[in-house]
């Protein structure tokens, strides 16, 4: 008997039926006041989101595009910059710098580790004139959170340089405070705490970061945040936006209006302990990281089961999807996501099919 | 009494039920066989469309990010590039390439007409060692269509430049052989002549320009071919796609398969013709395009008539959106779009409220 499908993956998350709803609405042209006010509303809830009295800008793009974005308009060649890396987004960041003639310095943590806020001080003191220094907030390829009010503080301290976010998967679901914490750019996708369809990026930039985007020199056009700013001003996109994809957002950040935001991080907090509270009690199994997100629980499969044969037939045969591993962990890890709008029944049903086949080694 | 929303714009036009419904279903995970069966099915669609056999590949962004990758995928600093510019499309190639650090020849023609081709074998003849030249298939800016059968063979007649074109608002409304007509690079966009919501763009690549892909040296993470070539393999994207949008567009491109490349066409060119019959019939007015595409009717404005404010009582009285003119054109045009799923009745409905207002000079 097949159960209903079930994602539990660490973005895309399921979507509430307001949003699908939304994404079913004939089109909005996108240079009329119906989609200015329904935009500028999502640009204000935005701020809501990222605790900031800053700009905040769209984009149509992935997480990625997101990603580059803020590489592209914030540093100019030969810009120095400090890059820490706690698993496979990290990475992205340096593959981005290189792919764009830069020579980041790179400070890797091992994979299941949040960034050590006193080597990244030594860091700091060892390279100086950096430009800006980027950070996960969470990264789903181990599940970790780095605690960005520490480091934030530390870069301060001990230099002049942006703190550039990556918030794709960790906004909305973890405790984050743009402005309180100094955070100057804080990239973040539709698809994860946002509870939206794929298909958006936005950015949160500080009046340093917005001044540092004038001047930076990268080439760019598609991501130019200076070009989107002035299209603000009118409510609107300097490009065609995904339409759909802007009103099931605005239907999801409705949602998380009407719930708050203390109250989004407290659902976070306790959905993440039940889940690790059930998968202890019925799987009794290793999790993979150290310091540990709220979004999911990477947890180490035992020798000898194959974790993408065990994924695959889960999702085949029970309809619930569950991430592998990244890279190097391709196989050995499974990574269950309690975040954005999985529900507690959502675990408790990946969290048995699990259990269920581990403890035949029905795989 | 209000008229059911009519959207009349050269994209996004409006989507027929089936989008909708496959945009409104809960979202299948992007790396997973399902996603990737959909996802393979829109590549191989896109190549009938796109009448090719070479690769095609599909980013998540607007037609604006579609052009960027073309410039930033196939050129290297200091490639001398022509740029055929016949409205404000061929100004934002033109714009692209100066953010990319570029200086391109550009040839410009007057707005509502065609790329001359024997001005533009002149100007091949001028300027040698070029490695691509841009044109417009259809410029929704003035409504004109460019013969690119002719205008390709004459690159190739005087040149070994690559032949790089932007159909986003012509993919499927006006003719287009990508392999017959020599075609190296073509970029569109889903939100046109694919009935689809915006938020995808793809490209068609020769051998030749996948060639030039590989080797060109302009900075591209995100928009990088050669990483969504590697990910197409697998029948992924590289980042995560806007998953309900590549629903909507198999849902899109299963209506097209069902009708046919050549009655696509021909819906077109009669629809076009007819809007024309009907304008001229109630309206009166000149068009402005001297070579007018299939896809749209622009029509020049009696003096004294303010065309912004024509439209924008369209638009919130009688709930039809037509396109008003774009820089020097604002409120002095109107281009009524005859394209994608725009049917008979809502061209009629369009004429109809224009020459209402029109007549009784009630603006």
């Amino acid at each position: 008997m097949s159960n209903k499908n079930i994602m539990l993956t660490p973005g895309p998350t399921p979507l509430p039926p307001q949003v699908l709803e939304a994404m079913s609405r004939p089109l909005i042209h996108h240079r009329t006041e119906e989609f200015g006010g329904m935009f500028a509303g999502v640009i204000e809830d935005m701020k809501w989101v990222y605790r900031t009295k800053g700009e905040v800008l769209m984009m149509t793009c992935s997480g990625t595009g997101a990603m580059e974005s803020a590489v592209a308009n914030l540093l100019s060649p030969g810009d120095k910059t400090l890059v820490c890396t706690t698993g496979a987004f990290g990475d992205r960041f340096v593959a981005i710098h290189k792919a764009f003639g830069l020579q980041p310095v790179v400070l890797p943590f091992d994979w299941g580790r949040a960034v050590d806020p006193e080597v990244l001080r030594r860091a700091l003191r060892a390279n100086s004139g950096l430009k800006a220094v980027f950070f996960q907030h969470t990264d789903t390829s181990t599940g970790i959170v780095n605690r960005l009010e520490t480091l934030a503080k530390i870069v301060r301290e001990e230099s002049g340089a942006l703190v550039v976010v990556d918030s794709v998967s960790g906004l909305a679901c973890e405790r984050l405070e743009t402005d309180a914490w100094g955070l100057d750019a804080v990239v973040t996708g539709s698809q994860k705490g946002l509870m939206n369809a794929p298909g958006l990026g936005f950015v949160a930039l500080s009046e340093r970061a917005w001044k540092a985007a004038q001047t930076a020199t990268l080439p760019r056009y598609n991501f130019d945040y200076r070009i989107m700013k002035k299209s603000l001003a009118d409510r609107e996109t300097p490009w065609t936006p995904a339409i759909s994809v802007v009103a099931g957002q605005a239907a999801a950040l409705k949602l998380l209006r009407a719930e708050g935001m203390e109250a989004v991080w407290k659902r976070h907090d306790e959905l993440a302990a039940y889940a690790r509270k059930l998968l202890s009690a019925k799987l009794g199994l290793p999790f993979y990281a150290k310091d540990p997100a709220n979004i999911l629980t990477g947890i180490v499969l035992p020798e000898g089961v194959d974790g993408n044969k065990l994924l695959a037939n889960i999702l085949k045969e029970e309809g619930i999807s569950i991430a592998g591993g990244q890279l190097h962990l391709k196989g050995k890890i499974c990574r269950v996501a309690h975040m954005a709008y999985i529900s507690k029944s959502d675990v408790e049903a990946g969290v048995e099919a699990l259990a269920a086949r581990l403890a035949k080694a029905k795989v």
